[in-house]
């Protein structure tokens, strides 16, 4: 069991820079997310593009901002579960919780912040005769690259028209045997550089490109072998190991929304009259995932929203304990791992 | 008379980023500071220091942070009114307001937005038999340096220890006739690359320095020629054109706590549950200088609470017009001199 101060459900910004507000009240977090990296919708979804309202940043990419992000906060050492879903909650009589994701992942924490964004993001399905079959225990139907790894020296089909299935072509058309990318038109959209990029890799004969068209099917009784692909109205085989349908993402609330907190609007009510907390004492939520009177979606206001949170846990871990606020310039920050950032101390010295 | 959407009072980084935020939203701004320049407690008080809480930021210097607003907020081409001190404020019939400056400048706004931190700054001054005269009508004593060219060619006496006199006796050694140091102390109190300089230029013949001493008095009948200087129980005489003190400042709420605001332990009291408004209507209070319940005088809450009273002031504004918020990344940044910001397109291309 995963023990912490403070669990996070969701790895976006706000969860992320929670980590370090709570690092400095000394409390420890553990972040559970679907995705397999940090960074929520700007890792996953726009992460090459700059962003120009994060304050003091004139325009900063999505996936930069991340990468801050991540270092600012590593003094403080949070402990990842990526790539799996918070699914269900429990309430001890000790007022801890107990968080269990969906491939059984249990963790313990005295406060919950759910930091869910728009929720977990859900790929779009091709409808296809069997898919729930080969989607299952690695049988060959893939929504997600979470390990490029696993795809070294395999086959793979990618079918799709964007970002995601140009970036992934171009990423394991170095890592696989071969790459064949199906797309319904001839058309691609997305970074010009990308499909510039695939041009000069199929032009090179590494990446196999059929257009216009669309799998319609699959072979192999335990595991995918081949797809069918229907070309202009003409059919072909493609032998492959892994089908990867990169047709974009939906996000669900999803199994949040059975926890018995006050939902409006597809979004978690909370008082933001003080800390932002939920309808249940104890669980909090930040960010995207919350709604209150005048409530933005921004990136910026999960970032105050994180703080006050965290002042909260802190007053109920340590009832009756008054807090000091510490300026960071003045106090510096220890980190979990020992290390200590501070600015450079005024000297007393003669001058003679 | 200056007109504008909102007047916003305080260029401290909660000032400086409602410009933005304001601006994003088409409402133009103009700023009052008592300060020479803009940035608050940051550019004022600890400009070379780093803060590591700011989010995205593992590390940025104060004065950077500051530098970084100006060049976020410059598309939007705010007005300033610096070295002067809102003063007296008026709520016309129409519901526009007038606040008028301690040296006469009138501003006329849709709507107010205090963000004037811990308040002006209030040099501490030296307790010496007519200061209160040679204070006045530039008559020699200066507690800022407004305008360093003000001082080219003179003579002049710094008395201080810390960083501010440290910093302007190497600053001014450039620009001045002559620059005399004085400070009760041998030590002085500062980064230590400013006190080495200061050794430098003392040792090069360009600063002169008198420790352990102390200004005791004033000469001059309409304005001063001289300071009298006491040094280990000696008394000299230093012709100078300027005395300037720098013993650091303290902040004072000043003339704002007397506008029929609520007060509550020297901040003022809003309605942190949906804009940050006050007790009076269209007058906002943002950053350092509210208080509400769970308040942390924070730089990050400042950005948020910014945002909110804009979205706040759109509404009182705009009655009834329906506000679709637009993320920077997707819709871009249409400045009011015309320039414009966005993420590169998506380009939708064949590859053949
Ligand atoms: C194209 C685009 C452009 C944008 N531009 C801007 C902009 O310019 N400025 C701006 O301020 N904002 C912008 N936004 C919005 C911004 O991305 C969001 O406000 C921000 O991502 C919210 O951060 P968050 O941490 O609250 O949630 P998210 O970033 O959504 O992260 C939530 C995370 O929680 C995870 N999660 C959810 N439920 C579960 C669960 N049950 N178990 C495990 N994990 C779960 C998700 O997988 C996700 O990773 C933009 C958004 C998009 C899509
Ligand atoms: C040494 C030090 C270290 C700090 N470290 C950190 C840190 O690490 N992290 C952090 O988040 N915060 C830190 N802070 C606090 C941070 O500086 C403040 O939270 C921040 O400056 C508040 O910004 P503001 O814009 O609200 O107000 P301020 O920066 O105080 O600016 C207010 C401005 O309003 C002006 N003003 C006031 N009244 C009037 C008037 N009547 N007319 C005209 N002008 C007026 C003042 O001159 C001033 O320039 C630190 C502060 C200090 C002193």
């Amino acid at each position: 069991m995963i023990q912490t101060d403070i669990l996070i459900i969701g790895a976006g910004p706000t969860g992320l820079f929670a980590v370090f507000e709570a690092g400095l009240l000394q409390l420890k977090c553990h972040i559970i997310d679907a995705l397999p990296q940090p960074g929520g919708q700007l890792a996953e979804l726009y992460p090459k593009k700059p962003i120009f309202d994060i304050p003091g940043y004139p325009s900063v990419l999505a996936g930069d901002l991340v990468t801050n992000l991540m270092e600012q906060i590593k003094q403080f050492q949070p402990g990842f579960t990526l790539g799996e879903t918070a699914e269900t909650i429990q309430k001890l009589e000790d007022g801890t919780f107990i968080v269990t994701t969906n491939e059984g992942t249990k963790h313990q924490a005295k406060a919950i912040a759910i930091a869910g964004g728009l929720g977990t993001f859900e790929p779009r399905k091709p409808i296809l005769k069997d898919i729930e079959f080969y989607e299952k225990e690695d049988r060959g139907v893939d929504y997600f690259v979470k390990d490029p790894e696993k795809y070294r020296g395999k086959n793979i089909v990618i079918a799709g028209g964007g970002d995601s299935a140009l970036d992934w072509s171009i990423f394991l058309s170095n890592v696989a045997n071969s790459v064949t990318l199906v797309h319904r038109r001839n058309e691609f959209r997305g970074a010009l550089d990308s499909v510039e990029k695939v041009q000069e890799l199929k032009n090179a004969g590494k990446i196999k490109l059929v257009t216009p068209a669309e799998v319609v099917g699959f072979n192999g009784s335990e595991r995918i072998t081949a797809v069918d692909i229907e070309v202009n109205g003409a059919r072909m085989k493609v032998e492959c190991d892994y089908f990867i349908p990169l047709f974009g993402l939906t996000p669900k609330l999803g199994p949040i929304a059975n926890w018995g907190l006050e939902i409006e609007k597809n979004a978690i009510k909370v008082n933001n009259a003080l800390d932002y907390q939920t309808n249940i004492d104890g669980i909090y939520a930040i960010g995207d995932v919350n709604i209150y009177p005048g409530k933005l979606k921004l990136i910026l206001c999960g970032f105050h929203e994180a703080t006050l949170m965290c002042q909260s846990v802190y007053n109920r871990i340590n009832p009756g304990k008054r807090y000091v606020l510490k300026y960071t310039t003045v106090s510096g920050v220890d980190g979990f791992d020992g290390t200590r950032k501070e600015a450079e101390k005024a000297v007393v010295k003669s001058i003679d």
